[in-house]
Formats: C-alpha cells, sequence, structure tokens
C-alpha cells in the first residue's frame, strides 16, 4: 500500500492490518534467518535517566526540553497539571514489523475460531487466512479484512475482548525474535517515559491501534493506565446480556484515532495541547504539527528505524525500503527538518534497544 | 418531549436543546415571580464534610460507601487508582430548569449573531428565536434545531467556541435566580464531591450536554480538569488556517453522551468502571446500572428534584410535574427502589442547596 493511500485512509484500523499481513510474506524467511542470532538473556533495568541513549542531539533534546518546563526560573515552566506527553505505540514504543501485533492477533483468533467454522476452510477470506497461503493474504480487500474483524474484534463484549488479548499477548511470539511481544518495547523509550513521570508529566499512548486492544497491556508493560490509552476504536452498544449490562462491540469503526485524528483524540481525551510528543511515522505527523503549534517549549520527536541488525531498516525516507507499516515517508522526513523536530536514528542514539540485549 | 422519546433519542444534544426551550415560557414567568425571594447573600463555604446535608439515609450512605472502600481492613476496599466517581452535570450539579445552560447559550448566540444575518429576519427557524415567541420557539422541530446548532456550536475552531462559552457564562444570569449559571451549583453535591476527593476519589462529570461547553467552566467551578469531563461532542476536522493547525467543528454529531452512551462513555475515556455514580434523570439510568453491575461497594445516587420553593419540582415520578427537562420518569423511580439506588430528596435531605442561601 502506498504511503498517500495509507495516510487519507478513513477505515485505517482495517487498512492497517491489511498493511501489517501484507509484509508477512517478505518478513517470515528473513525472520526465521534472524531469530537465532536475537536470542540472549533478559537486560537489567537501566542504571539512570536515558542510561541507554548515546550522547548527541537526539538525547540532549529531551534533556533540555524537561529542564526549561520544569526550572521554575524558565521562561517554558509549564505547570505539573499541563505536563502532557503522548507516545505513538506501534514503532515508537515497540516493534511494529514485520506487521503489528493486532495484525497478528487477528490472524490467530481466525485460526482458533476455524474448528467452530468448518465453512470457512472453502470460504474466503477465512479460507486464505486458514490456507497460510501468504502471498493471497497479502492481496485481501479491504471489505475482507472488515470481515476478519467483525469475527475477531467484534461481536462479544468489551470484558470478553480484553479478556482474549490478554490471553494471547501472554504466549504469542515475534517471528524474528521469538519472544513475548511484551518483552519487544523499547528500553530507550521506556527511559524517556520514566524521565518525564518523574518530572511530573502523564504520558499517554496516543495510538492507531485499537484502544481496548492496547489498554489490555498497556499497565503492566508501560505503567500507562487505561484512562491513559487514546486509540482507535470500533462502536459499542450497551446491552443487558444474561441479566446483566454488557458494552458489546459492534463490527463499525467508531474512532480513527490516526493522522489528524490523533490531534482530535488528543483534545477530545485530554483537552490539553501536549509539550511533549513521540511518533515514527506519517500517521503521527499531526500530533507533532498539533503539539508544535502551541507555544513554549515543545518536544517533537520521530523514532527513525534505520538499524536493520538489531532491528528493522524502513523509510522509504533517507532511501531506506519503502513499508505500508510504519511508514517514514520523505515528505514527513523534509517536515521534520523545516520545523526543527527531532529524528532520532535508532542506530546512531541508541546504546540498547531491548532490555535482553 | 415525552420521557419515552426522550430516552430513545439519538439526536439528543439537538433535541436536549429543544427539551429546554420548550419549557422556556412556562418557566419566564414563573422565573420573575420568584426571582425576588431567592435574592441573597453569597453564602460562605460549607464548615465540614456533607455539612449541607440533614442525617437520614442519604447522607449515611455516602458516609459508609466511603468508609466502605478506603478502610484497608474493610472486605469492600477500592485500591486508589480504581477510586472513581462520576457525576451528571445538569440537574445533579447545578440548576437546568427552566432550560439547559446550553439551550440558553444557543439562543443568546442566534441572537449576537443576528445582526451579521439580516436575512435570518425572515428566515426560519432563526426568525423565530428573534421574534422572542415563545410559543413558537417550544415548537421548533429537530431539524430547526440542527440549523441552530450550526451555526452556533459549529463552523468555527474548538479554541474559539470555548472562547464564546467563557464570555458567555462570565456574564449570562439565570431568569429566575437572576444570578450567574456558574453560582447555581449544588452546595451538597460539592460537598460530596470534595469528601470523596479527599479520600482519594477521581471525579468526572459525565454529561449528556457538550463536552467543550462543559470544559469551558468544570475547572473553575468543581474543580475538574479538563481530562475528567465527558461529554457529547460534534465532529471535529484537522485543517490548516492562517498556517497553524485546528481543529474545526462540525455540525454532525459524534458521541452522544447520554443513557447507554454514559456507560460506553466512562469505558472509552476512563476504561475502569466507577464506584459511585450520581444522577438525576432517565439520562443517568444506565451509568447507575453500569455501576452497580460491579462487586463490592458501589454507591448510586439520584438526586430528585422535589423542591418547588428552593428549587424546582418536576418527575413524573411522584406525581411530580412532567417535564422534558431532566424527566425522572416512574420506571427510573421504580427500578431505583428494586436495585436499591438511593434517592436524595432536594427538599429533605439537603439544609441548604445554594450557597447564596
Amino acid at each position: 500500500m502506498k504511503p498517500d493511500s495509507f495516510s487519507s485512509s478513513q477505515g485505517i484500523s482495517r487498512r492497517r492490518v491489511l498493511a501489517g499481513a501484507a509484509t508477512l510474506v517478505a518478513a517470515a524467511s528473513l525472520a526465521e534467518a534472524a531469530g537465532a542470532q536475537t536470542a540472549g538473556v533478559q537486560g537489567s533495568t537501566s542504571a539512570g535517566p536515558l542510561s541507554s541513549w548515546n550522547d548527541g542531539p537526539a538525547k540532549k533534546a529531551i534533556f533540555d526540553f524537561v529542564k526549561a518546563t520544569t526550572d521554575a526560573s524558565s521562561a517554558n515552566f509549564v505547570k505539573p497539571e499541563d505536563r502532557i506527553a503522548t507516545f505513538d505505540q506501534d514503532g515508537t514504543l515497540w516493534v511494529e514489523h514485520p506487521a503489528y501485533a493486532q495484525a497478528m492477533f487477528a490472524i490467530a483468533r481466525v485460526v482458533e475460531l476455524a474448528p467452530h467454522h468448518p465453512e470457512w476452510k472453502t470460504t474466503a477470506p477465512f479460507s486464505v487466512i486458514l490456507s497460510g497461503n501468504a502471498e493471497g493474504i497479502a492481496k485481501l480487500k479491504e471489505e475482507e479484512w472488515a470481515q476478519i474483524l467483525a469475527v475477531t474484534h467484534a461481536g462479544m463484549s468489551n470484558e470478553a475482548f480484553v479478556e482474549l488479548v490478554m490471553t494471547w499477548i501472554a504466549g504469542a511470539k515475534h517471528p524474528r525474535f521469538k519472544r513475548l511481544y511484551t518483552d519487544l518495547t523499547y528500553v530507550p523509550m521506556r527511559e524517556a517515559m520514566d524521565l518525564l513521570r518523574t518530572n511530573g508529566f502523564k504520558t499517554y499512548i496516543v495510538t492507531g491501534g485499537g484502544q481496548e486492544f492496547v489498554r489490555a497491556y498497556a499497565e503492566r508493560v508501560y505503567g500507562v493506565p487505561p484512562e491513559q490509552v487514546i486509540g482507535s476504536s470500533i462502536a459499542a452498544k450497551y446491552e443487558f446480556v444474561n441479566g446483566q449490562p454488557a458494552l458489546m462491540r459492534e463490527p463499525k469503526l467508531f474512532f480513527n484515532d490516526n493522522n489528524g485524528g490523533k490531534a482530535i483524540g488528543i483534545n477530545m481525551f485530554v483537552g490539553k495541547r501536549p509539550y511533549a510528543a513521540f511518533g515514527n511515522s506519517t500517521g503521527d505527523q499531526q500530533m507533532l504539527e498539533w503539539t508544535g503549534a502551541g507555544t513554549g517549549a515543545r518536544l517533537k520527536m520521530l523514532v527513525y528505524h534505520d538499524d536493520p541488525v538489531r532491528e528493522y531498516a524502513y523509510g522509504p525516507a533517507g532511501g531506506l525500503p519503502d513499508s505500508s507499516v510504519g511508514t517514514f515517508s520523505t515528505a514527513l522526513m523534509t517536515e521534520a527538518q523545516t520545523r526543527g523536530w527531532t529524528v532520532i536514528s535508532m542506530k546512531n542514539d541508541w546504546k540498547r534497544i531491548f532490555s535482553f540485549e
């Protein structure tokens, strides 16, 4: 999928899954090959603020921002109640390649549900997923993904869905790293979250992914409570089921928390403009613009995936391979330079990426 | 408007305005007559927890709940991070009769904008508003109110809208009490909010009214910050205006935070089930059901407007006059009794209603 059609998409949740699946093919072989060399011992937590960052403009930008906004004598001092920092999740806080974790969850659910649906063996799009034919999966149309989302993300209570996600994420492993997805968070970003929190900032996750999907593990993994997770969502209906009220999930997109939706979502959920925003793709562009349009010191950072050895490398900015998952377009890079946003090079700015290194 | 059609309404924001305006006629004369006798000196703040409450089951229910949920030795102890209390606004925290403040704002805006729209003098529905013919206003159809909302609540940036609300609410006076709307909050309810906060509860406003409308004054008036105001909202669009990103308000309902929408809104914004919920009308029924369906001690309270002398009396529960603004139906009273919700009698449970008494 081209970056342009991705960024202008309305049904982004479905498209995200589609985009994710589309790269599964290419990734599968690479993943297997790379798996062994990345196995290691679970690392200890870091020694001090930003200790996993190499010295350089990115690390300095964070420290400078914290100092400017929290020093009471600074012209850019920010009242504690206004200290808001927002973080995209996929590709900013944890690995998003070869496919979004949520796309993997959807595929796993189809496989799990298949025994109860013998007709799926011969009914597209389910038959395509079940065939394991990666090329076929990559070619599924948006309407077909909508059908897959309907059976994997809707038609149940919210409670039941969260339970499914928690169970899946407790066991599912990343195809290349052979580790739980929740082990694949970026240590330097968690250090940035920690530093900001220590300095009175409220840290929010603002994700194009599903809000309930991310809430199912965000508190445990990032220390971010449910009320600080803003994401895309499908419609819900209040109903009595077995004598108890339930919030039933409906197969219809309600809110698309991507692109301009990120600024809208932040205003809707927080009602305050962030002072710091972290993203990594075209879907985060407007969140950074919105943050930067405020007065005073504002931190705007983009994670740039340029480390194919320790993680992945994709752009197409900087001539890296194009990707429909977490596209970092050349236009985004130009905007970052024009507006003075800080681009974090995973390769050069991060001493360590994962805790198990 | 009948309670049934009110509670099943989808376009509730517009209907709320309609319902509000429909009672303006009846209220106008009453208001004038009652105005003089309620004038008084701005009261001091209260002496202690729930000091404006008379002894009785309602006051006891609040104290018992706080003790049960915060005493570490109690079987119903609740961890601080889960202490969520939700409050409806109109009719629960402040006066909603004869019309919702937001309906008065919409009417005032039409009057204010009229000089720039000479055609309104002869174009319904604006001509009806401008005529001041209360009977005509009361008969405006839903589509006509949508037109009024489009020019008063949309077609501008969110920032500009909030500015308008702040200006209006700083000067607009209630027709009967001749006081600022923000002076017409209920002291006993603010004491309940204070007591809960002192005991570690996070207090949320969950309103069928407009989220941005209420946020414009909620922090100053109730001490509730923007991120703890959940309300109905219209759609927004991210756009560049004069080189700066803006959230432009569109004339289209996005979220109806009433009835089942209150449970959905709480889950969407907070992601946790409240332990305490306060409402006063059929629009709050599902919020109390949702709260009560949780385990442990849960406080479910309904304010019952049965004090025509100090405030208003409306039902139709208990044989009070029917009202399309803040309907307390007989069915709601039956449900309250069946489920053991506490009904607060404004007349008997509240020693003092307003701070100026």
